[in-house]
């Protein structure tokens, strides 16, 4: 096909596609967040579940209570290892699940904790794991109100998972959604990205690779408040995590028929991530960040945006990285540093399985 | 220890007891629901996580939001194999939380899901599991807003593991706490004990054991509300999964101090079980359900609610099965068949791993 025959066949599917699962076995790919996890929750989970709230498709569901909405997320962890530089699986639980809420434009009013544990599991291990998860929580100022404990033979678990579900209130008159970007708006992130997938990798010690990498992983709620505080031209909010940057801004230029213009010389990327990312041939733009937001902002509340990511100490690098165009709907365009220009598709595969 | 010796030490460590982790690693009573399992929690989770909502151990925390009250529970399921007679592990999924925030007196509002599906298991059997999950989703009037896919690598998980949170609302005026047992109140079950467990041990197939049994899952949201309605009476409800009907009355008469007198020819058991439990040298009483509610009425609820139970499907074989008595507090006592007494402790290690 010719650039032009991919482009428009691109957004036939971006438009009209009906998802059709054609594996006979699940793969690491369907958890890698990319495109065979939006084929596999298409296909399988929206069909059986088809409701309202699940088909926004958002980073959680809303639900009106009458005076007051609520935002519901959850994620299930299983990165491997369960420490690394900056982290553990318990922070990741805590802080994946309360940024996203806070990308639904809510407040964490309540976690839950579920844990699969593998038996012989160190009891030192899962004390920490849980000293960490009460610290990150006391840190996001959300309560655990209730938790399950569940342990499987040796053999057929990998140490801890844990899953956290989150609850929020969401900020009256605040309503995000990534089907709502506009041409004209601008793109920021609030950060450096890919620290969180890399260091997890070097972590594994796989790869005989030394770096100076060390997780980004972070509650962003206090962030974001001062965010919807600074302007109410917030549009969207994404954090990007499993499929990184790239995968947010596909599901926000599908969601919202709009195409995003990136602008590579922009992108902050630390130089140790860079490096690591080169050696493994991984494009940065696809590995997971855990304490960095994407703001969709109309013009207006741009400058105004990023001087709030700015003033806060997880926002100190944010950096306007794009901006949304009408056409061609549906597609990421990357202007390379060199001057030519690129499709920047969803993740196929999983080259960086079990990050999160 | 002569028994009154045992029954003085149980009462100073049910009242004062302050617990303690001795283990150095997770083992399968860790996740059995018994006595490990509360050490785990009291131990380790408690204790990092310490806040009211979580220290009331009820099935789901309150959350009070004003005018309103939200019910939050979660749970992880585990069970092997995935499917068996009666049910899988997606109706589980949907049932067991359902029915913990019926426990709560709450009308579910929203359910989570959160899959870890290992690398290699047929799409087919997702499909089926997921298929399941709607449909026990659709009977028990509640939507699956939001969800999570992971894949872990073969070999580090066991097919499929699925959470689900639960968010309910709690009926106005109503308050029940399993420490709300009062001496003179009657305890009832809704059913049969112990159809699931031996149900899944039968199906695993290791026991060259057949048996003519049957799951029991199901959701009892309409059965509660029919109860509620039938009683202001009501001081608690619980359901009997893990650790079986010994293990919830145990809590109960920790947390009420007060003691539970059971009679053992009241309590239904289905012949098949009786029979498989007789063969396994395990006691009904620990057997895990999946779709009966224990009730605690006070006495002059007692005949309302024994008739709206059996006036529902679910709870037709619904019985009166023992007494809440000032003393000796903490303790469950059984009145057997052959007119005997003895001590129903909580459950020690794991007779039925991976039930639920």
């Amino acid at each position: 096909m010719t650039t032009e025959e991919q482009v428009l066949e691109r957004i036939a599917r971006a438009r009209g596609r009906k998802a059709r699962l054609k594996d006979e076995r699940v793969t690491l790919a369907h958890g890698a967040g990319g495109r065979a996890t939006a084929n596999l929750v298409e296909a399988l989970f929206l069909d059986a579940f088809r409701n309202p709230a699940l088909e926004a498709l958002g980073d959680g569901a809303l639900l009106d209570l009458g005076s007051q909405r609520l935002a519901v997320t959850t994620d299930s962890f299983v990165v491997s290892p369960l420490f690394f530089p900056g982290g553990s699986i318990g922070d990741l639980a805590v802080n994946g699940t309360v940024n996203d809420l806070a990308a639904c434009g809510s407040r964490p009013l309540a976690l839950t904790a579920g844990f699969v544990l593998e038996e012989g599991l160190p009891i030192a291990d899962l004390e920490r794991i849980v000293r960490d998860m009460a610290a990150a929580a006391e840190r996001a100022g959300v309560p655990v109100v209730t938790g399950d404990t569940k342990v499987v033979e040796r053999g057929k678990g990998d140490g801890c998972f844990v899953n956290t579900t989150g609850i929020g209130l969401v900020r009256p008159g605040v309503s995000l959604s990534i089907a709502g970007a506009r041409p004209g708006d601008q793109v920021l992130v609030s950060g450096p990205i890919g620290d969180h997938g890399t260091t997890v990798m070097v972590a594994r010690g796989e790869l005989d690779l030394a770096a100076d990498v060390r997780s980004d992983t972070a509650a962003l709620g206090s962030m974001v408040e001062g965010l919807l505080d600074a302007t109410a031209a917030v549009r969207a909010l994404r954090d990007p995590t499993r499929g990184g940057l790239a995968t947010v801004l596909n599901e926000i230029a599908v969601a919202s028929s709009v195409s995003v213009l990136l602008d590579e010389r922009t992108i902050p990327v630390r130089p140790g991530v860079a490096g690591c990312c080169e050696l493994l041939g991984i494009d940065p733009l696809y590995v997971a960040c855990e304490g960095r937001m994407v703001v969709v902002v109309g013009p207006e509340g741009c400058e105004a945006a990023l001087g709030a990511l700015r003033a806060h100490p997880l926002g100190r690098e944010a950096a306007v990285v794009g901006e949304i165009s009408p056409d061609p709907p549906g597609l990421v365009l990357l202007k390379t540093a060199f001057g030519g220009s690129r499709i920047v598709d969803m993740m196929v595969g999983d080259p960086l399985p079990r990050i999160c």
